[in-house]
């Protein structure tokens, strides 16, 4: 019971930063859960196959979802406006994509979007685009000249490069290629866990050479016990990433699918977001988080397994979610 | 020799702004014209006909713009911003649009809109739009209920409303209907005259009962003297409007439409933008502005004319761009 009490303390003491969030933005509950839940900021999917003016559509809609919810949610665009939503106890939202097609085939739309708040950008989604290739491809030559312009755009306006979906040799060549640290918001180990959607050893300690952060993800596929996974499994993954990567470079990406259906996943797994049915697994509808933290409203779990592990609340802190502010503030800020 | 050099002088300390500026963007001309002659601030057209995507790649091209020219010009969406350009000699750029075509059907888009500066919105451009009519319409009906949601929602937003070619009726719904003060950015008198482009006098004395800002419009077919005109008649244009409105509703709009050509004129004069050679006076090619203030630089002239006319210091601050700033400030800001 202290020790329930002290993680409670320690979670409410700390700023949460959840690295990937792509649940469903029409649903109530999903906002009620992240303000339960005390979440300081999470990573929001806005777009993975949208076009540039689809992607507009739904920020103009973010928009107003912010006016109506001001007493809860706020927009990020700073690290200053994630301690801002720590101090006034709402939850930030980061505008994020898993896919850069929003800005099809034009780089000064980069500008644009970061004018607009768009501060992560996940280079590929599991397919080719313009920039590289995804984890699903059949083959992977690297970033483009396309790509590493649009890298060497993000790092000029500060846009935080996301490689979690993208293929092996796009994601080391992003890595090298960036002269701002970079991000994995949502895998794990492919050496803990076979997946595709799981990175190489090469990947994940280059990242953090370079002085980025991998989010550990809880989605159930990517677990060892894959959809009978509870929060001490994710916590294993989590283990298992801080002795490849170390304490500095871990964070939590859950990857939250709240109240999404299995039109969605289909629509997500579906080939360039256009042709269904090639791949996937098939999911439970509704789909599961690990059981203990199926939802945000119940991340203070992962804070209390870690404090029983023995971890100390500096260390707690750091993954749920102080090195996603330090990553921030490099490469968002510097 | 004397007044010369006091109009210098208090030109060089004033802050000066242009209501209306639709010059040609591409013409590097047309940038130097702005900084060699010390303009404080522009209400820059950045839409006439375009539509959702082309405005938005518009903005895009011309933040890649302020990157480059980051010595000489900046972004303006705040009054403090125009202060700051003040201080550092650089002239300032409002994004402003002369028709309401980008939203297309959409309001949320105006929130989108605003968060990458736009400023200024015109209702309609000569023609009937989904808001009112224009002022070359067959008829004038007001604004529609989408229009008046328009006009609130702009209200909110701190999005300053233009009237400068919207029809008579609409023109005054809109001053009525507005919760906040409401610009003619560049027009004159019809009873001083007779256009349709200019505005009747219950327009004027409305828009300035309610604390909204005329600019003088220099474009020589709303002159008297028409292409024969000089600094003078624009300054005749400027007192004529004083007597109607008062020193403190009033500023300049000089319709500056450097480096644009025949195919420019062609196409704003173009029924909906598309249907060519329907209406419009010929013009010389290239359009010249009265002699003595043809482009920006010699802006000068005109605080030279007005000192020599009797006006105060003070006075002509306000016109030069004190009222502009009061406005912005009431609307931008309040």
């Amino acid at each position: 019971m202290a020790t329930e009490d002290a993680a409670a303390r320690l979670y409410d003491d700390s700023i949460i930063i959840d690295g990937l969030n792509v649940s469903n933005w029409q649903s109530p509950a999903v906002y009620r859960s992240l303000h339960a839940g005390r979440v300081t900021a999470i990573n929001a999917t806005i777009a993975v196959w949208e076009d540039y003016c689809t992607t507009l559509d739904h920020i103009a809609t973010w928009l107003r979802r912010f006016e109506k919810c001001r007493d809860t949610f706020l927009q990020v665009g700073s690290v200053q406006d994630i301690h801002q939503a720590k101090q006034a106890g709402k939850v930030g939202v980061i505008f994020g994509w898993q896919n850069a097609t929003p800005i099809e085939n034009s780089l000064d739309r980069l500008a644009l979007f970061h004018a607009l708040g768009v501060r992560v950008i996940q280079l590929t989604y599991n397919d080719r685009n313009l920039l590289g290739n995804g984890c699903y491809e059949r083959s992977d030559d690297g970033l483009s000249h396309f790509g590493r312009d649009a890298v060497r755009e993000m790092n000029r306006l500060g846009i935080l490069i996301d490689l979690s979906h993208v293929g092996d040799r796009t994601t080391l060549e992003a890595i090298e290629h960036s002269e701002r640290p970079v991000a994995i918001t949502h895998a794990n180990a492919r050496a803990f866990f076979h997946h595709v959607r799981n990175k190489t050893d090469e990947a994940l300690q280059l990242l953090a050479e370079r002085g980025g952060v991998i989010g550990a993800n809880a989605f159930p596929s990517f677990l060892r016990r894959g959809f009978d996974s509870t929060t001490a499994d994710y916590v294993d993954a989590i283990e298992d990433l801080i002795e490849r990567v170390g304490i500095d470079h871990i964070g939590i990406g859950t990857d939250y699918t709240q109240d999404q259906h299995a039109t969605f996943f289909d629509w997500l797994f579906a080939q360039q977001g256009t042709k269904f049915g090639v791949r996937g697994e098939p999911f439970p509808d509704p789909l599961i988080h690990p059981q203990g933290m199926e939802t945000p409203d119940t991340l203070s779990n992962v804070t209390g397994e870690l404090l029983r592990r023995g971890y100390r609340p500096e260390e707690v802190t750091k993954i749920m979610g102080g090195n996603w502010l330090r990553l921030f503030q490099v490469v968002w800020e510097a």
